[in-house]
């Protein structure tokens, strides 16, 4: 262990490498709910893509296990270590290395935050479309989970905007995938492989994202319906009418009220409203041109109201921002009102209604709940799982993700599989397709060094 | 022989199991210019993914090389069979399954042509938007290429628009991978790994395709221009206005008078100007709203005029439709003009009018020529090649490559490597990605019977 350790300060220099009780307890997890932290034997921060290629090689020589942490905001437990592993920390790899207006994309360290890059891209103009709701996180980690958030249904996720990576292999081999633009055919495509890897396959040293030109008119309209089924028949005529929303969130009664309270919000919706409606739907618009945003808001508000919309509020620009703010900490407020997990099961989005009736019959029956709010346009439901026994709750989980394939769906939209629900995964998941997963991971990584316990679950399939 | 045929034939009945000379010159080549044509020893066309299945488990078991086939319209050789090999043609699995509309999906066979697809998709209202410019081309076929087309500068090229897969693995295992969803982050993405692999791990039964709205209104503009780094300059300051033109391509004046020429093209633009202008920008917009649409085509006029174009000329429904279809059959007109090859490299988009210099002077020095269109919005240079003698050809093919790879390029945007690419790929692409592939390659098909010969070249690397 002191070998160990001695070869990786070398690699790093001192400060730069963590033992014992020097490690704090920030390591020891990341924002999941049900993993139990676990601090690892070494923390080392890089400052380039060749230490990392070094860290590798020597986790490779003396079979330490690593795992890769960029802000540890991930839900799924990827970025909690192993404790006799290490922790490769990219915080000190976190620059902005270059805007290029002329080619619309960015080029990255990995421990960018998404706040950082959105402060740099607004200087040129230009903005990184992918907003999975939590500012701090780092480019490198929304890499690894694939990353969505609200503004996908406009804009994709993680691996539509991401067009290159410089990547170093388990093996200690520096690569570079994709490139400064939109398509290329020649050969795998190892860029899409690598992204939602959950840092099992390699690590991603440089990301190259896609820009677009940032709009600088936008509106929200907030809509409170009688009836969660018709919010959802609502979601795909909003989707075919053209409007190109980049906002289309649902937040069913209870979590908005759990978010108004926590955030102190007044949206202007009457009480007897807010007491009778079942479901809030949340549509944003916006426009190189004020004029047409005006006249969008005013179709979407009118296209609200025929598919049964009780009211239609067009949201000023403070309490809109605060609107989004406070669904974007959603997961906070089911945190904060004490759900045991947190989900996001991703299934076809006409598909929706069924999933979430089942879903909230599942919990009840368990004599627990489900609450929350998803991505409407994507299919993507988000929930609070209310169920304190861990063994009732595995089995409700293992329910509501086999109901959701059942429907087309998948476990997870944007949150990983990582720890929780890797166990899932295996026991849910086409074994021809896990041995073939299996496969295409010893092709990347033969001595399996990389995030073991995340993705596959341990001596399991 | 006998065994395999019999073997063969049993699976898809005598009547779809060609042989010998009942096997025409169609199934011996795809439309690549610089393969020599052989006919498969074999010819089975199956009806469904369980014969699919049937055939490569067949085909494993007596080591029989298999090449998938589609409408045979690629342009880089990856349909064309080896002469102990068996060609799998998906003539008869060319159904369109199923057009969702609440998903905005549609489920086809690949044996689908784009026009069929696009045919069925407009009475729903909707398109699928990947139009690579043969609209005889299959949707299998567009799936191993992983083509592209004018359209992709706005809906991205067809890995941007699969959603999912049914897919056969070499091995015979039936596997589905996606769905009807635009996000999912469950174990890694063999849609899209599986998507530009070009028959050579998995073949694709089913595809899933996202679709849009179709918007009704469109408008083109044709803009020539004394210079061809202005044509360049142009395109980044089109991409930031927000205008969002769906189609975006430049066409040198020698190859516009090819295919004004060969298709009988009226366009309006007078003699003086075609004399003197050394390249033409193609802008088109499309709207819901066509109030909107007329307001944006004067905005690109202008803007076009701004940055130096010598006229501006907005094409009405007639021409605008014939100067697009002439466009797509560039490769034809190359063709009929002589070109030895073409080629479609693809640079950042800003290093166009280097990579566009460097290619012409290259072309020059060995004595031949390089003349072509593009995706301008893409940086994807389609250029015929204009170079007799097959040694000095490759060298100068090598060293085009080269500089377009030196620039942050590839060799293919749109056709993949096939066989006529693959040596190229060989030589010039980094070995540590080539090894990383072969063992991909490995991972899905230990026996290698899925199109050897292509993208990696045979006994190399």
């Amino acid at each position: 262990m002191g070998d160990v350790a001695a070869r990786l300060a070398e690699i790093v220099g001192d400060k730069n490498l963590l033992i014992g009780d020097a490690i704090s307890e920030d390591y020891a997890h990341d924002e999941a709910l049900s993993t139990t932290p676990q601090k690892p034997a070494y923390v080392a921060k890089p400052a380039s893509t060749e230490e990392v290629a070094e860290l590798l090689k020597a986790a490779s020589e003396y079979g330490v296990p690593v795992t890769a942490r960029g802000s540890g905001s991930g839900l799924s437990g990827a970025a909690r270590p192993q404790a006799d592993g290490l922790l490769l920390s990219f915080e000190r790899m976190n620059a902005v290395l270059e805007v290029d207006a002329d080619n619309h994309v960015a080029v990255v360290q990995p421990g960018v935050t998404l706040a950082e890059l959105d402060a740099k891209t607004a200087e040129a103009g230009l903005s990184y479309t992918v907003y999975p709701g939590e500012l701090s996180a780092s480019v490198g980690g929304n890499v690894g989970t694939n990353a969505g958030g609200m503004r996908a249904v406009k804009y994709g996720v993680t691996r539509n905007n991401v067009l290159g990576l410089q990547a170093v292999l388990p093996t200690g081999e520096i690569i570079r995938t994709g490139g400064k633009t939109s398509k290329i055919s020649t050969g795998y495509d190892l860029t899409q492989l690598i992204i939602g890897s959950e840092g099992t396959l390699a690590l991603a040293t440089e990301v190259i994202v896609k820009l677009h030109p940032r709009l600088t008119h936008g509106a929200t309209v907030l809509a409170p319906f009688g009836d969660l089924d018709q919010v959802m028949a609502a979601v795909p005529k909003i989707i075919s009418s053209g409007l190109a929303p980049h906002i289309l969130e649902y937040i069913d009664n209870m979590t908005m009220a759990a978010i108004v309270y926590n955030e102190k919000l007044e949206l202007g919706v009457p009480e007897e409203i807010r007491n009778t409606c079942q479901a809030y739907l949340v549509v944003a618009l916006e426009n190189r041109e004020e004029a047409r945003l005006h006249e969008d808001i005013e179709t979407v508000g009118e296209l609200l109201s025929e598919l049964g919309a009780v009211d239609v509020y067009i949201l000023e620009g403070g309490s809109a921002r605060k609107l989004i703010e406070a669904r974007e900490k959603a997961f906070w407020t089911a945190k904060a009102v004490g759900a045991d997990d947190v989900i996001d099961v991703v299934v076809p989005r006409a598909a929706m209604p069924q999933f979430l009736t089942k879903a909230r019959e599942l919990a009840m029956a368990a004599g627990g709940g489900a609450l929350g709010c998803g991505h409407a346009g994507d299919g993507n439901v988000h929930l609070g799982i209310f169920c304190k026994d861990p063994e009732t709750r595995k089995k409700l989980l293992t329910d509501i993700f086999a109901y959701g394939m059942e429907l087309g769906g998948a476990i997870s939209g944007e949150h990983g599989l990582g720890r929780t629900k890797a166990g899932y995964f295996s026991d849910l998941e086409d074994p021809a397709k896990i041995e073939l997963m299996r496969r295409i991971k010893q092709s990347f990584d033969p001595a399996g060094i990389l995030n073991p316990g995340v993705l596959f679950s341990e001596g399991k399939a």
